[in-house]
């Protein structure tokens, strides 16, 4: 169902998205460089994928927000699954997104919250807590705050790949096509940066660097971000051109010219 | 020479810190993600080494601190420098470690600052102007200060390689030996992340993570942490062992049992 979102929804769906990241900020802090308080788990079988507790009691504490703001609209949680709704809006949520960071100690991780309809995000939040940073996009809006300030969010004019700053998590990507992708596009462009997790894609909003690359993401990785780089100016999608909402190989470019360039690259892959 | 640190001497060292650190903070922060501002140089004709406008400007405004404060002391610092001084101390700057993190807009850039004798650094800091947060380490304190509080820095207890989290800042590390050397290590340990350049030092020292693993380093790179890092317990050396505050290859560990497990496998390189 499109939703057709009035002045009047756009502000109640912000102003719960505020409340979101404000409940998910005040479970987690307390957990954030304390030793003893994370509890670290293996949530698959094969590989490392640790949850921890602050990411579920961040979840729970979201969705009890939403029921009672927004008992009707769809949930999508990283921790807790999918609940149905009836108004055609999902709230897609990922309580810490960069749980690796989060174990290191580094504020590279957040707090990842979109508004959907089937179309895509229409709002979207990156939140990190530690530093104090938020980031807003979509429904009109493009901004940031911090205690340092903040102000209007617009990607970069950068014109030529060689100009470019890329971002990515791991050097190594996803599966051996896609870090062949990846090093395609890294071999063209002046600096390539790993580790910051979902606060690369903050960078791009801000204008800091160029281009995003990830690989084998989730509908919750990506929405939030999603939000944030289209209200900012930017571009995202998948390595094809198609729509990046629903995760997978995405690629967020500050700009269509830089954009076009490494999707010339990526779609060979 | 070896210089004798009386109780006055040590309060006027530490005091001399405070006062750079502020110095370069002042005239950094200022440039940091304000595009225009940033005047990237290619220093070296071959690679990639930018150097700042914000970079020499703190520099000259450390040196001025210092030419009131300590007149007679040497100064080696990244960009201007040998200095020679007549009282046995040296201080060993550098203004902006992390001029690709700081180009790129990610908070892990640090102002690193170590007052040396012959013996290597007695007192170090880092300083991350933006979050706000400062490392102190050597004569007789080991502490971090930040506006979400602070307090004592005190190393990691992991036992195991197995269990530790390593750090890096390229994956690409140095020399092909150097890399090889290093992903030895990382191929034994838990979790490995790169991108956080000097901020890993700091991570070492508050005990969020083991191991940092580097080549290719210099002096005034090395010699903040490493007086940081002793000072929270842990050990800083090269990889085989010897002294590390020359620079070149350095293993930086939480503790004795992990440091002597990562020196196994570095030896070998």
């Amino acid at each position: 169902m499109l939703v057709d979102i009035s002045k009047e929804l756009a502000e109640e769906l912000t102003s719960t998205a505020e409340a979101l990241a404000d409940a998910a900020r005040d479970v987690i802090l307390p957990y954030f460089r304390q030793s003893g308080g994370l509890e670290v788990q293996n949530k698959l079988s094969t590989g490392f994928d640790p949850v921890t507790a602050a990411d579920k009691a961040a979840e729970q504490a979201m969705r009890a927000v939403l029921a009672t703001r927004r008992p009707d609209d769809a949930i999508l949680g990283e921790e807790f699954g999918h609940k149905s709704g009836s108004t055609g809006m999902t709230w897609v949520l990922d309580p810490i997104d960069g749980t690796r960071a989060f174990m290191s100690g580094t504020a590279t991780w957040g707090v990842l919250i979109a508004v959907s309809d089937e179309t895509g995000p229409r709002f979207g939040m990156i939140d990190q807590p530690y530093t104090g940073e938020r980031f807003r996009g979509g429904l009109g809006m493009a901004n940031w705050q911090s205690p340092r300030g903040g102000g209007a969010l617009c990607t970069r004019t950068t014109g030529a790949l060689g100009d470019a700053i890329l971002f990515t998590t791991f050097p190594e990507v996803g599966t051996l096509a896609e870090r062949a992708g990846f090093e395609a596009v890294r071999d063209e462009v002046q600096l390539v940066r790993y580790g910051m997790d979902c606060y690369a894609y903050a960078l791009l909003a801000m204008g800091q660097i160029d281009l995003v690359i990830e690989a084998g993401l989730q509908a919750y990785d990506i929405q939030g971000p999603l939000a944030v780089i289209q209200g900012a100016g930017g571009i995202v999608t998948n390595w094809q051109g198609g729509p990046a909402h629903d995760g997978g190989r995405v690629l967020a470019a500050a700009n269509p010219s830089i954009h076009a360039q490494a999707l010339e690259i990526l779609k060979r892959f």
